[in-house]
């Protein structure tokens, strides 16, 4: 009979057992799920609600359990529902009537919630700092190729020369802004729900601040029922997570295209590549498509939670059962698409001489020639015109602009002498944008400075 | 090494390696993959492109194959990626040098598409089929309890008695345009990809017709990039099901609310509650809750699918091994929700006497007293206006409608004589409401033998 | 005061007023609901509800009303809530009393539902004959070069050399399964619901038949509790809507890449790109990028539909006001990505030197001298496997399959005679892929037939 | 002609215009704009890009746009794209050729991304104003009627006596972490982008400190693409206000639930509650209602954000125009939400007598009767055993656990005393939940002294 069977007539559908049982998936909380009970069951003896003797023997069996799950020693059953049961179950097996007394003061509502938040906390340290190695990565690969010219785009069309440094520095910029995201989080994470019962609270004179002080919690939930009813921290988590992932779609985007032929800037490693069953010639840029791919499927994740939420009145509704598989599913990819960007993006080989080429082709310079035109005192405007007209005349007469000849410059305009010329050269460009944040090389090393100092601990 | 690992110097990372595995989940494809390889082989057979001898053998060793699979003796490994290299390689191991020959004038991407459009016919089928199921439990139950009559509600305030039977017809129509939904759904998963290759077709003199005649597909795929390309029909099948989801969560709110203490309409049976560990009074309805709570859940991988296919350039990208999982998960979930749902509710216990008393209270019948004044001759307007001053004022005076004097009904206009109180008898009202599709006895019992059509095969 | 303030002591709050009032956007419901009260009218005439003098009147109120708001003639203010009170309350104005009667026996809940249903049968006629111009302008361009060879990739990467206009059919057929499903949720949108009232019928003997045949309706709702409570119709629609915009993005994405400098596959022409603000060289491919992100903003409303009916209860709630915007802005959105996609497809100039250029690199025909090693009688994956070594050799030695020795080939493989190059060059290779819906020449003709075919009338 | 025409040989197509433009919406930006351009003009005066004179001429013409803008005398047009082009436009207008240098060293890419940051600072601190305005309503009603006795729900089933302001300030607490969680986002809003030009900075020596000394921002983008290629900031803040918007939705149930005439918990103010053009009786909570469908609209818009930016290649996009129109209406669909909110709770009526009706009926002071077990020594699992079987007899035999005899409550349990019923009263149950965050008084008002605390500024 179930824990909670009491007062039925009949037992459960077995269909109905199988569909409302968590412990296939909450099994995951198992080692959160045995900390908050030792918090809880030395508070209760320290609060004289349960002996010095049975706290004893209940931290024991508890240990001891730990010890069966670890070795993977434990055993999981639908019947048992989910992984409170499980451990209850166990340690009155183990250790007699003593164990039942555990459960006082507290109810699964609370209990599942303290898990959560154990649980939040955790993955957002081991993911921040996943996102720091990437962080660390995308440095070493910047500051090991600082020269590296290649045409920055908008539009996907080519509009200035940039460093390949600097292109790749964006995304250490918005990891940062992904790391903060996840630490502000946890700050949601980091309130403690013991003591809140079902939902009322507990009638038991318990120490939520030592359970609290226990655990590493640095607040409380100031209202029972507020505790057991929101799963905010959990959305919060999944909207940093959805974010993160857009930010790595968008550089697995820029890998793809650099690693297609007509690109070719890059060189994936062949340990981070697939073939075809078909092509014998295909090498193709897995890791960078499936990030990509599961960009979706973590935006899903964060969909299904908060219109699992929406609407529900207080205070805990079985719905909330649903705030899990989609959590560790985003925990998991999370860490192997951190951890594989991370080893990819050590093994890429840069292809400067490609890089360099694509940056001197069509008209990536054409703003540069505008800005000597302002500097002669001609308004932006004008100037834009005029370097504007100069380029549609050579894509219809499939020159250059370096290949003007003087006279048709200074037809152009008076103020454009032969000198401008010299400015098309992508290195000028690049070393023309000193300004702080530009892609001039002094103001990436500076930007890389600025970037270890937020790197340190 | 890999059997695409041909223009390869190093071997693939062991974590990129479960990474792009596909195993763990497309294994569910098994079936589909032999079924599909079987014609696939049959035809190369037909056509000449493998010798009869080497058709007998693929046949037989996929046979066997399958057997073991149905078995539970098939093993699996990250290291063959999917199911298709896992039947492939087991095949060449059972019968030699012939199993490399399956593979002739296909690629894994037409296969796994074709794979995938196997599946969601059948579950298409399977889906359909428990809906249909969920139907007739709906006609039972409310052929059983024609004539119980409750409160319509709209904004959750009582508007107009109804009978319970409507009500509850109304989600049998919901569930009829859902079945619609899902078998429109099948027309496009209904065409037959197989012989796209990899995305170009083709070199061999494949019968494509005759793969899909044995498979059963409507149509072929009239452009081999297209069938590679696209799991639109995986969306199309993620939408019906998250609309049938929408419909479940509906009914899970009124079965919900009418479970309360506060309507107590309706109990549920012991066999499809739960209770609670803390409290022992509780009797939750969790089906109804998880069920609701699981439309996230589905709508979820509904965004996932979709913003996985947005924007990714033809033909296939990696990305696209992201439509699995969340189509499986969706189909477990319908065909679990589906079922409970049939079984919860043959046996829910219906209270007609909380039902009536409900309906006999506020001023549910009041649109009645407003229709009498039109039929009077008073503009609707004009009607509406003085029901909603009577109603006002014994709002005021705590008195129902029935209880208002024949003084106070002439005050308010000359047109309301005392009989007119007789229509507000929650009876009369149902009555009174006898067009087509309305909730009188005669309209919901053509109502039923209108559905009971519908459902015949 | 309000139509419906009969029963309140107070005004309502103004900035409630302005929540709450949906005049500001279901205006544009007016033919509709202009339309669906003429039906309506007819019918109470024809059944004696009201006299053939009301009628009359009324009839010429509601015209000469449309011609008003054709005209823009038609004030609208938040006091009169929706498009159904101003055009009764100015009915009012205009003929009387008799105004009023057009109100009897039905609420505005069954009113906007058909008014809903109307603007979605409508709105998918109109986007369906947009896509139907795509699809055919898709025909022209394909038509109009039929033989101009590009690379076609998976993963991003040269897979198979294709027609371009294979590729371009490629959409032709996506278009053609959007179109198939707007028609078939067209059969969800052909229910006609008005004669439920708000939500339980009518007590007045309407004919609900009448009012369909007029109207064109193919069926009837058969439960008036159903007929005001859903909108799973609407969602239908942005279901469809959202497949069709992810299909346009894919297109776009590949026009993006074209586009650009290196592949510069085509060139979209002037009328259709913009420049920048800054940079006088650029020449954006700015609807191709904004239909590829507006098809977030699709997917986004039909998120926002799911997730409002999501868990409501019967019949009818306020929510479900928010069905309106976003299928509004979805219509807008669609039609006006439709068209500018079918000018700016016709006036694009295709760079067929340039993909033939693309194709002729790497090794896009790789496939075909494995197929050649099949057809000598090796196994498939030994032939894979050969030519993977000899990619590999290629690539260490920067050089094309075509430029290997007869000595390299016979090393490779005994069955590898010097006539296999000749399979290398891309007309070959296209040339080889005749089976149906591959990209042979002969093939696409085939499929460009078809395709003309499902377009006739 | 375009300012960017230059190079074109062609006139924009006009649907194409219309597409493109985003001056309909984007006007919205005026104020940020101007205020932009103003910090802007300063430091190129005061870098010597410009002369004094210049600057001079561009801040008064600023100024007079700025109040041509607020009263209404501004035109706006299609053709001119967006709104810092009609600024600059219009500058130009007023002040001849000087107004071309102000585009100087920037680019409509840095412009936009400077302006939607100030919008986005701005209006995160009207949102958390107005929700702490809503919080100090809490506090009011709940101060007001702290003494007020409900049940408390899990499940939708009564489980344990809380008081009225108890279940009221869980919202309370909610709205705290809402608050935070857009004080969190405004760190990431309070960067900038000015200074980055297109994407990789500018050739002028510009003081990006100085900008954004004047503009009030935290911090720098330290790098160029970054700062033109993101929209985290836009995305952040959907994601806290969808968050807010479930919270909004859950407290919408919570009152939708209670306006019924089933729970009859609370009245409405009639000015803040709609009727019905039908049913004279109706009175409607459409507040709750709205807001509660809003909630789908709101997370509409971010899962449009997010999905936009997914997989775009760096820097600029067109796409990244999508960024607006949601993030308006989001700020619009908050405001108002939290405004009504805020006027409704205040003028609540609350009927304490029904609910405290319905706290005393059921069992939901049964997990007092098991703590009190706990405390005679009984082990929590059996105490919970033994008080199910009671509640399941009473079920049975249709009466309240008060209603047990002495020799019943025996035979259950010897230690179950006749004094237990006395802790049956629901006012026994509440005073007994003592600890920190639990229902009883004085932890309730320790809480609101808390809540109090977080308030002050």
């Amino acid at each position: 009979m179930k824990l909670w069977g009491g007062r039925f007539d009949k037992d459960t559908d077995r269909l109905m057992e199988e569909f409302t049982a968590s412990i296939f998936f909450d099994r995951r909380l198992a080692e959160e799920d045995i900390a908050g009970s030792m918090a809880h069951c030395r508070m209760l003896a320290s609060q004289g609600i349960i002996s010095p003797e049975e706290a004893g023997l209940i931290l024991e069996g508890l240990a001891k359990i730990r010890e069966e799950i670890r070795r993977g020693e434990f055993t999981y059953s639908a019947v048992l529902e989910d992984i409170h049961l499980h451990v209850e179950q166990r340690l009155t097996e183990k250790i007699g009537p003593a164990g039942g007394k555990l459960h006082t003061a507290r109810s699964r509502n609370d209990q599942v919630a303290l898990d959560m938040h154990l649980y939040v906390r955790k993955e957002i340290l081991a993911v921040t700092s996943l996102v720091a190695t990437l962080q660390q990565v995308i440095l070493e690969v910047a500051g090991a190729h600082l020269d590296v010219i290649m045409p920055g785009y908008t539009h996907l069309q080519r509009a200035q020369p940039v460093l390949f440094s600097h292109h790749l520095l964006a995304y250490f910029w918005m990891l940062a802004r992904d790391r903060e995201r996840f630490l502000d989080a946890y700050k949601r994470a980091d309130w403690m729900p013991l003591g809140a019962g079902a939902l009322a609270g507990t009638t038991f004179p318990v120490d939520r601040e030592m359970v609290a002080a226990e655990l590493g919690f640095a607040r409380l939930y100031e209202n029972s029922l507020d505790a057991v009813s929101d799963r905010d921290f959990v959305a919060e988590f999944l909207s940093a997570a959805a974010l993160l992932m857009v930010h790595l779609s968008r550089f697995s985007e820029d890998l793809i295209l650099w690693s297609s032929s007509e690109f070719a800037f890059v060189t994936l490693d062949d340990a981070f590549t697939t073939g075809s069953s078909m092509m014998p010639q295909k090498k193709n840029p897995d890791i960078p498509e499936l990030v990509r791919g599961k960009a979706g499927r973590v935006l899903g994740s964060l969909v299904a939670v908060l219109t699992m939420l929406k609407g529900l009145p207080l205070a805990y509704n079985k719905d909330m059962q649903e705030d899990k598989e989609g959590l560790f599913d985003t925990v998991d990819t999370l860490k192997i698409c951190l951890m594989l960007y991370s080893a990819m993006l050590r093994t890429v080989k840069i292809n400067a001489a490609q890089m360099y080429a694509a940056a001197s082709g069509d008209f990536a310079s054409a703003t540069d020639l505008a800005d000597y035109l302002v500097r002669q005192g001609l308004p932006f405007r004008e100037a834009h015109a005029v370097v504007g007209r100069l380029v549609g005349s050579c894509v219809n007469s499939g020159r250059r602009l370096s290949e003007l000849t003087p006279e048709e410059l200074r037809e152009a305009s008076p103020l454009l002498g032969a000198e401008a010329l010299l400015l098309l050269a992508p290195e000028a460009c690049v070393a023309a944008r000193r300004a702080r944040g530009g892609t001039a090389r002094e103001a990436v090393e500076e930007q890389l400075k600025k970037a270890r100092e937020i790197m340190e601990p």
